[in-house]
């Protein structure tokens, strides 16, 4: 049972109450053969494991079992959104990511600078994954493109990733993609999925034309994939439908994307999981909805790093004291997806999840494991009913009905 | 996944075996911090408890995780409605409630009687909480309100509370209430929310006028207030969906409006448990699904007191041997919601939940508490699943599909 936004809006009231939801990206992992042992059950996290005592716990399944999601619906699920009816496309996540101010008729796609042969065959889809720097440099030569009617911006991400977004008006998101996901074959051209779309992939494909000559005699990266074309989802905001004033703090220029993307005040902080949770206590008056994201749980996943990724989860048990000082009449602990670092990739296991209220019946799970949270009162549940059920212990939603 | 009313219409079959559905209304409570029991955990309930090892058990939850819910929704999910897209206005539950034959094309809505200062400024909202015999005396003055081509009915409640029903042809729902919600401000007019609402308007706000003229010179009581307006639902009968011969047994009004509003004959009763086992035992012979509703676990609950929450769970776990002892095919127990003593309302709490039925495996769970049901097979389940799994053991849905 999904409930209608406008139902939401009608329900919620603003109060001064404090939710603070803690995203440990990838934190569900795969138990190591030697020990039958996940990353999190490894962990050394007395603060962890204490206050999954104090909650409630149970698995939190980001969008369907079986169904591995990336990083914009895994978020948009615990932010209380439909993950499969509102999924953000890629190119709006990038330029989200690196702060562009995307307009409501903007096309934007992700750019992976690539290496082709002497017979346009791609050989390299990541051009050797080239320096930042050399991105910058490439991607003010591509700004010399011109295409009569259309405005286009071009920003770096970082390495061999960047941005591209083309201001015009009827453009359409409803076009292929041009990355061939493997070597040795060309780039795809264009094609438009719908015949109103033609007008867009004439324009991408004159872009991408333009780019190549540019590159030619550029070295590793001479040509230019497009992919993820997305145009900038309506979504309402987290202060429409709960009347909230959230704050994002993340260290990833993604995830302050996504905290933008519904409604939130990214907030600039530092690196560390210490410096986030600094970030939040500076600021700790001025919102009641704070959403902070720690990334090294999932990068540490996806480069296979077991111990790395223990060290992590280790990290954010050392600052949760802090975090808990601040008494949050509602603090969640989960994370997005899985990112085992056994697969080295996101996965669809669930994840653990805790949530501590003062108006819930803590139940017997004893410390903050896959294992233990698999018989917590929660049980398998959907990620997109964290967001009700952090709304309704801090008294935030009124009675649906007489 | 949900199970469209024409399936279940072609699968239900009717047999001689009986259901009993008793729901204690505001079951499910919170610890008391002395003891970190809640009510249920603390009363003394032998028979609910030995009722409960014979069960499938698990906790229902009312509508979704963090939602509140009214009596309404809350009893229309038990009764296998979708209790979103069910929803029926306060006004027709409190026209049911007090038995007024609602017909398709009535617009009803609560009425409060409120004090208005000179300036028209809402002053108290309850109009200090008049005696039911004073609203009988003032509902008898605005009975003489005549508005050309209008019909219109008006009942008192109780106390402060009355129902007034407006017939005439194309009435609508879709208009705002008038109860501002504070003191020290002006009612509201009743605004249309669509074009073909603004008749329906003018008709409620010229009732209103004459209301206010009328009851000018009454003290504390010189005004209306106006909410919830609703036309009567169209829901499909238990009899059209389950071929059920369905009784309702319940001491309060609304309870017996809902029991109604679903298709159940409404039997008289008394006004402990016992009274109400009593009916049934009468009527067992000429109904298949008898609806038993306990009202004082909630009444209690929201007084905010604890022991005397107790002493209601007590007096039902007295009469239920008798209850038994008609040897129901299936018997459910549950609550449509929670209503903690510590919070002294309803809440989003899941429901403590047992089934017995001879085709069920129970489960380990040894006593019924929000805390043993945590760990029952059903799990956290929509309570909207519930008149299926009663169906179904009663043996009275044939096989879906070949």
């Amino acid at each position: 049972m999904s409930v209608p936004y406008e139902l939401l809006a009608e329900l919620s009231v603003a109060t001064p109450s404090k939710i603070v939801l803690l995203v440990m990206d990838g934190l569900g992992g795969l138990p190591r053969p030697e020990t039958g042992l996940t990353e999190l059950a490894t962990a050394s996290k007395t603060h962890l494991n204490a206050l999954a005592r104090d909650s409630v716990t149970g698995l939190s399944q980001p969008i369907v079992p079986g169904i591995t999601p990336g990083s914009g619906p895994a978020h948009l699920a615990l932010f209380g959104y439909d993950p499969i009816a509102c999924n953000v496309g890629r190119g709006v996540l990038s330029a989200l990511g690196i702060g562009f101010p995307l307009g409501a008729t903007d096309l934007a796609a992700r750019i992976n600078f690539a290496t082709v042969d002497d017979q346009g065959r791609v050989t390299d889809r990541r051009a050797g994954r080239i320096s930042t720097e050399t991105n910058r440099e490439l991607v003010g030569l591509l700004r010399q493109i011109r295409i009569p009617g259309v405005d286009i911006f071009l920003e770096t991400e970082s390495m061999h990733r960047a941005v591209v977004v083309f201001r015009a008006p009827n453009l359409r998101a409803d076009i292929s993609d041009t990355d061939p996901q493997h070597t040795g074959v060309l780039p795809h051209r264009v094609i438009a999925h719908h015949p109103e779309a033609e007008l867009t992939a004439a324009i991408v494909n004159q872009f991408i034309g333009e780019a190549g000559r540019i590159l030619a005699d550029q070295s590793p990266a001479n040509f230019v994939l497009l992919r993820g074309f997305a145009t900038y989802p309506k979504l309402p905001s987290l202060s429409d439908l709960y009347k909230l004033r959230p704050a994002a703090v993340a260290t990833y220029p993604m995830y302050r994307g996504l905290g933008r993307l519904v409604g939130m005040d990214v907030l600039e902080t530092g690196e560390t999981f210490e410096d986030e949770v600094r970030t939040i206590v500076e600021n700790w008056d001025r919102y009641d909805f704070f959403f902070v994201h720690y990334k090294y749980t999932d990068t540490t996943g996806e480069d296979g790093n077991f111990e790395a990724k223990v060290a992590a989860i280790e990290e954010v048990d050392r600052s949760l004291p802090l975090l808990l000082s601040l008494k949050p009449n509602v603090i969640c602990v989960t994370g997005d997806h899985s990112t085992p670092s056994r697969l080295r990739e996101h996965s669809w296991n669930p994840v653990p999840f805790l949530l501590r209220g003062a108006y819930e019946i803590p139940d017997d799970v004893e410390e903050f494991t896959e294992k233990a949270c698999q018989k917590g009162t929660l049980g398998r549940f959907p990620a997109q009913q964290a967001m009700l059920l952090m709304m309704g212990n801090a008294r935030k939603l009124e009675k649906f009905g007489a």
